[in-house]
């Protein structure tokens, strides 16, 4: 166990500094977790950027990350479950457990969910951190770290799939071919789909996408995919992909927005969704997906060892972001090592 | 029984002519029904005035509509279950039975359908029409002809409710407060849901829909509305409407795509729908859904009674086209009557 | 306010004793709620004549009751939405929050469930009690405490129903016309259900469920009903109700279990149960119906008025269980009133 | 094209007689079928074996057999989608395509399916069958004909698989190990599930699950097993696995019954089922099965070759159905082909 807690601040003028301070205790209900990995998401690179998310500003500095695995060193009194030296990942975003939301299975709706890293929550590039006990997941030792701490991203990509309406064997169109589609395409051919087909204009996404397994990759103008996805996930986050999954469905088929287009606003035909009969869904994070993220990467089901493009430490955490933003072509997801 | 088939062919020219033919004779798996009553449908209007809807075009006379009603007077040699007398009502989309959406429950979405006053198709402005066995359904005597040939209208709102995922006790918003609006509000509340908010620019179908027993009635630009609802039915046909939707749900709601807006096109806030993980699908006419519908009409869950506003004879049915087509603001369903 | 606590507390020997106490302060998650009803439920009555029930022991004198409604009379400090004066219900069964039960939105299945009345939990009979609360449900103020102290056997009847599968305008048959018979089939109503037909061989019961609004009764030798219903409800927790349920089912049908019969083993047709190919789902309390059983005895929906056939103060609690559990012919609802 | 159609006739008194007649023409809506390969299905043995099964006697001879796959010979004049040559599998329940279970998407049900080789119907140990095309599903060249019939057995397991509640990666317990108990596991697996556990008393069965790749096998007793399946698949068809199915199952899990039990009457632990609050559902056959289990045969996500543990030639069917009957230990399939 190291002497004291490094926590990695983002201020709003996109300058990083680690600060030294003592190591948390754990409440009750609480683990006490030494960071041992972090992914850098889309979203830590808008606020290192743009200094703001949606309704998210950094006003002050925060810490950013919520992609980690680690190791439990403590474990607060009326924790069961947990030891000492247990490998494990973090949910985090950490809801009431109290509301309807929470009460019916959909606590990523929860008004009073609290998610690390949203600024000014602190996030998981530190050291140590505590965390309620519930949010916190096992995971095998024969696991790495960095594999581990892609269970985040996995879970967007799972809960993506639980949130589709398929059947088993059916064909899906992924567009975009970024970590969140990619992983998506994995987690739903894990899930029984059948034909995953990922669609970029980025060529050597393709490529790379290909190589990791994908069955199949297209470019959007490839008029052969049109009404032949009984599944439509929206991944790229740009409007024009959004306005074009319609299209890309069967009737009767089901279209998933994953993705944030660029603007609020996207021209939907409306028609065509008609016409078809579509189901439309949207994804906002995950419930209940942690667990088997965890069970289909360390299975393999889920290759998210290939998607790892870069390592830095975590006092080059500075570096680790200027390199994710500046290399969008490079990098598709870089990882801190806490070390 | 008549000596005679009467149909009453619609021309590109908006005009209608009666003609005067044998009556048919059922298949071994049809029946022969003399038709009583027919409701004239929105589509019929856009046919008379227009010549066209969507991809359907009337480039030759055809005979219009598909909301009908009457007797059983001849039963084809393979077909159990009817007998001449039968009072029934028509399901006017006949699907091929074999087909993959056939064969799982979707059969509205059939590529094969046939439907009644599609043109070419001919529909039920007749005296007398054969139809497969399996697209009739039983009606209680007790049911007058005018009520029951709004079975039909009364199918898309029991269809957009089941299409609708919702609690029982769910409040909802209605988007129009014509046919389809009223008669999806009151399928929501016999199907377990609970309030029914009817919204409309119109101040007269508020009034129309208040006395017809709608909970309550509202402007769309009543900002109360705002994020209240559990589910929204969108049935007003506007693009405005439309791209209003998500407006009024609540996070984890679902929006109800009946209506066809104007354009095909709709601009559509993919940030909220995103951030309140809502679903949203589409109804495109119904499957499996006139069963029910009688049994709402006739134990008087849904009241259809109210929404006739105005009665023909066949032989007038130019007059009772013109006239519902001119008095959009007075005419809620006009009948027309075989006598 | 009062200045004690009375409590009743029951012993292994069937006897009450009244105990007065400080009244109890709320934690900063819960309220105190000043008790002013409660039902006496069968499970209650278990426990006075036999001093147990499934797992469940009186090893020492506890109290009773969990059907209960009140005032709130103090808020803990970090509760928000209730005041001092509301009137409420308690939903009895305190689930942990963290599982993956409770996160998934069958909190009924919590391993760690709290449920008040469970020997040694203490119950409801009682001037005062603290609970967590979010178990805690308002109640509108123009309704009687002892209508609404039946939200929570109303709650197993939602419960049973929203576990059900069917279709609108299905029809049920509900084995048994008890209170939770009786309140099942109003559910089943009120959620969208067709014709709901109570079977008992007791014809006072038959008699009394015609009475307050049951569409059919019928004895269960009644061989009309083989095959008939769509969803056939169990509450009579009888062995040989719970064998003759899948006769009484059309094939696709559903067969829900309410009751316990009473011997844990049951010779079930399993022939029969695939020929039909039926589902046959199982009943344990309810999770997320306390709202809707709400709302519904408020409308009127679900009648609770009618099967209250006795009312006893706090004081003559142990009259009023000595009349319950002598009179199972009399007696539907026994409501003891704090006065 | 051979010039007469071999058909293998089964009398009641065990005895196979192989007739030759003319090759039957197809209706308009028909396809010919030159069968190349057949399975022999447990139910076929009870009907060589005892002249009966449930309601079905043999009364008369009567052609077994409904496993079978072949090629296309000739088209009827008004199918689309098939061609001479083409390789396809015959699905042998053939429903009316417009009663409610029909058009509600459980064709399984339909109380007019026509089967083929439930006596008196003849099946498909034969040269030549005409059968109406929307029962036959093309295959690909490359995959044989001895694997290919077997998609009829492997559409039980989807369809058990998709009777099933269970979320990815959850973990079951199939109960036998025979063709039906491998095949379903196997699907369970190909749809996302976890872990597949097969239970058999018979020791050499388990070696061989375990050698064609079934993750993990028991014998009956293993108390381990208790309480951890989230999915139970009962396919032993003994009535006392099918008593024991709610012990393996963990709270809120799902059994599904597929075997048919010895007697009729199982004596169940309804305290169990309720307790646990568990889902029990029935399989009967199968409805929209065969695409995917084709798909997942050619795939091989399904193994279904190592289960073949026998040939025979249509002339040799007769030895077919002796060796299978006499060697319960041996045989998991025994195909008969046509040469």
């Amino acid at each position: 166990m190291k002497r004291m807690n490094r926590r990695a601040f983002l201020d709003k003028d996109h300058k990083f500094t680690i600060k030294e301070d003592n190591i948390p205790s754990p409440q009750d209900d609480e683990v006490l977790i030494e960071i041992k990995a972090n992914g850098i998401c889309g979203s830590d690179i808008h606020f290192y950027r743009e200094g703001r998310l949606g309704n998210f500003v950094v006003d002050r500095p925060y810490v950013p990350g919520h992609e980690s695995s680690g190791i439990i060193v403590e474990v607060g009194s009326s924790v069961n479950g947990f030891s000492k030296g247990d490998h494990v990942v973090i949910e985090p975003g950490i809801p009431c457990g109290m509301c309807n939301y929470c009460k019916s299975g959909r606590y990523n709706l929860c008004p009073d969910v609290v998610f690390l890293s949203a600024p000014p929550i602190n996030g998981t590039f530190c050291d140590y951190i505590t965390i309620r006990h519930d949010m916190v997941f096992h995971i095998p030792k024969t696991l790495s770290f960095e594999e581990a701490a892609m269970a985040e991203p996995v879970a967007v990509g799972v809960h993506a799939v639980n949130r589709a309406r398929f059947k088993n064997g059916d064909t899906a169109i992924i567009l975009g071919a970024g970590p969140i589609g990619l992983l998506t395409a994995q987690a739903f051919k894990a899930a029984g789909g059948g034909e995953a087909i990922c669609v970029d204009f980025n060529e050597s996404r393709l490529r790379f996408a290909k190589k990791i397994g994908i069955d199949k990759v297209a470019i959007p103008s490839d008029s052969s995919l049109e009404g032949v996805a009984d599944v439509v996930f929206e991944t790229a986050g740009a409007s024009k992909a959004t306005a074009s999954t319609f299209n890309y469905c069967r009737p009767g088929g089901c279209v998933v927005q994953v993705g944030w287009p660029g603007g609020n606003i996207v021209e939907m035909n409306i028609a065509t969704f008609l016409d078809k009969e579509l189901d439309y869904v949207a994804v906002n994070r995950y419930a209940n997906a942690f667990p088997i993220s965890i069970r289909w990467i360390s299975e393999g089901k889920i290759n998210v060892k290939d998607l790892i493009t870069g390592r830095f430490s975590l006092d080059e955490v500075s570096e680790a972001f200027e390199y994710s933003s500046k290399n969008p072509d490079k990098v598709v997801k870089t990882i801190v090592l806490n070390d």
